[in-house]
C-alpha cells in the first residue's frame, strides 16, 4: 500500500484508513480487509450505509449489564430483568460469546454471569479482575440454588471454576460434562477428551 | 441466533443487525461476524466509532474515476490527473483490487484501465457491459503508445485480452509474462504454468 511518490492508485486518504481499522478486526488480515473494503464500496447502498449506521447505533448504545456482564442495550440486560428467568440456576461463563453459544443451544433457561475472563497467575490476573465479588453478592440477593460453572476446559477455566467452587456456600455447583462431541469422530478427538469421555461413561 | 421466545440473552435489535451486515462481508461469515462485533463493541472507543466514521466518510466521498474506473474520492481519480503518469502506457485490469495490487508492486508508471469484469458468454457479459468503449476512446484521447494487458491467465481473461488486442488500432499491445512466481516451487506448481514457463525460457 505504501507508495514513494504521492501519485497512488488508491485514495490513499479514506479509503485507505477504512482498511487500517478493517484489517484490524479479527479474522480479517490486511488482504481480505482490501476485498471487503472494495466491497462495500461497490455495495455502498445495502451493506456500507447501513452498516455504518448500525455501527454508530451499536456504539451508542450497547453496553454491559450491571448484574451479569452480559451485552446489550440497557444497564440490565433482558435475561436479568426476565422473571422467567430466575429459576435460581446462574450459568458462569468467560465471557459474552460463550454467553451468546449458550443461547443459541436453546437449552439452558436460567440466568448467566459473564466473569470477563478467567484467573490466570501468568497474566496476573485476580478474582477481583473478574467479576467474581458480584457473583457471590448474587447468590444471596437472588435465591440461587445452583450454579453452573460453563468454563472452558483450559487449566486456566478449570483453576477458575475451582475457585470459585472453593469460595460459594453450601448450594449445588455442577459443571458442563466433558466427553465426545455430537457428531464427533473418535478418529479425531484428542486424548484427553477420550480420556474424559470413558472416565465419565454411562450405562445404556 | 433465533429464540423461540422474547428472552433472549443478546439484543436481538441493533446488535443482530450488525452481526447480520458484517456476516455479508467476503471473509466473514456468522461465526466470524459475531466474533467481530463482540470485539468492536469491547473496543468501542479505538475501533467501533472510528469504523462507523471511516465508513461514512467512505460511503460519502468515493466514487469511480469517470476516466479509468479507479475508485477515489473525485470524478476523475489522481492517477488520471498526474501528468507524470501519462508516459503513453495503459495497464488494463480487471478490477480495483487488481490495480491495487499493480501499484503495490511500485512498478508500472502509466495509468490504468479497469475494465469492471471480463467477457463471459456464460453470464451474457459483452463490451459493451465492460468499460471497452472508453478504452478505445482512451486510445486516440491520451496519445496512447501502449496497452498492456494485465488480466486474469483464466478463460474469461484470455478471451477478454484477444477482444480487445482485435479491437485495438495499430498499436504495441502487450501482456504480463507467464510463468515461476518469484519463491514458487515447481513441485506446487500447476501443469499449465509449468508448461508456460517452458515455452517463454529465456537465455541466461
Amino acid at each position: 500500500m505504501r507508495h514513494s511518490d504521492d501519485d497512488v492508485g488508491e485514495d490513499t486518504g479514506d479509503i485507505q484508513t477504512l482498511i487500517d481499522l478493517m484489517s484490524r478486526l479479527p479474522g480479517l488480515g490486511p488482504r481480505s480487509a482490501r476485498r471487503a473494503v472494495l466491497q462495500l464500496i461497490q455495495k455502498r447502498g445495502q451493506l456500507l450505509i447501513p452498516l455504518a449506521n448500525a455501527m454508530k447505533t451499536v456504539g451508542e448504545t450497547a453496553r454491559e449489564c450491571l448484574n451479569c456482564g452480559n451485552i446489550g442495550t440497557a444497564d440490565i440486560c433482558k435475561i436479568c430483568l426476565s422473571e422467567k428467568r430466575a429459576n435460581g440456576q446462574i450459568c458462569v461463563v468467560e465471557d459474552v460469546a460463550d454467553l451468546w453459544a449458550m443461547e443459541r443451544a436453546l437449552v439452558f433457561k436460567g440466568r448467566y454471569h459473564v466473569l470477563g475472563g478467567t484467573l490466570s497467575a501468568l497474566d496476573a490476573i485476580g478474582p477481583e479482575d473478574l467479576r467474581i465479588p458480584r457473583l457471590l453478592d448474587r447468590i444471596t440477593t437472588e435465591n440461587v440454588s445452583e450454579v453452573i460453572l460453563a468454563l472452558g476446559a483450559t487449566i486456566d477455566g478449570q483453576t477458575t471454576a475451582h475457585y470459585i467452587a472453593d469460595h460459594l456456600p453450601q448450594i449445588t455447583v455442577t459443571s458442563l460434562a466433558q466427553g465426545v462431541p455430537i457428531g464427533g469422530e473418535l478418529d479425531y478427538l484428542d486424548d484427553g477428551t477420550i480420556t474424559a469421555a470413558l472416565n465419565a461413561r454411562r450405562a445404556l
